[in-house]
């Protein structure tokens, strides 16, 4: 995908394996991206195991046990929605560590409230849930490279204040 | 990715489109990546509704359904186990189409009988399944691309041989 992103989840499953854990991932806007970038490092099978590409609500529900009254209450691009992810994926596959994606990668969707570019991030790290929103620029493609590269980067920072 | 993936995902989502269909896949070697070429595509969520990335032989039996005796007795990387997995992919989706893919990307992993760059596809079609082994050239990278490719156009001739 890129360079940096290669690095990142290089450095994701150094950090992983020190510490025994695995991760999983639950991605709506980058669709698969994050599981592409972990599984193009060599010898992930050891720290990764599942990921869940939930790109309809029906399937956050499904697969991930989101709420309908999340959903309803908060939209699929929210920080509610993007914790019940990241904490379903973690069961889904016992994993220690599990990232969320979900947001509005364009050219459609956008509104006042929550433009093009709006992504919702959920990290879950040893039982604790951090949720944060980024804005990126960018068209659809970049949009996604993005938020791909933010959660790895990310999640490495959140591991790293793990004690 | 590269542009014949995206002009297939593109080719994949009109054909689809056209029937009223949806399409899910299940990843192993490929690791989410034909997920993110078809979410690539702006409107894509109208054809795709979930994925599943499967890495570990557990996640192909609790997400898909395969089973214990299909990885005992032929492999991960086999007909038998990519059948299953479409099969479990549409199941889970209600989609009428699924991708399954399973290969040994390398470095390792490789054997006489399975050699470095073995992938097994397997294709569900409207109730029909399809599998199909290829052998690519290439380094891990190179190798996943190539798989990914081959199975937006190899589903995209499955669909339009389907009456």
């Amino acid at each position: 995908m890129t360079d940096d992103i290669d690095q990142l989840a290089q450095l994701l499953g150094q950090k992983l394996v020190a510490r025994n854990w695995t991760i999983s991932c639950a991605e709506s806007c980058t669709g698969g991206g994050i599981g592409y970038a972990i599984t193009a490092i060599s010898g992930s099978s050891t720290w990764f195991k599942q990921g869940l590409i939930t790109y309809s609500n029906d399937a956050k529900q499904q697969l991930l046990g989101v709420t309908e009254q999340t959903l309803t209450s908060f939209g699929a691009v929210s920080a509610q929605t993007v914790q019940e992810m990241a904490r379903g994926a973690a069961q889904s596959a016992s994993a220690q560590v599990a990232i969320a994606v979900s947001g509005i990668a364009g050219p459609d969707g956008g509104t006042p409230d929550k433009p093009l570019g709006t992504v919702w991030f959920g990290f879950f790290i040893d039982g604790k849930s951090h949720n944060i929103k980024q804005l990126f620029n960018g068209n659809r493609q970049q949009v996604r490279l993005k938020a791909i590269e933010f959660a790895l980067s990310k999640v490495i920072r959140l591991i790293d204040s793990s004690s």
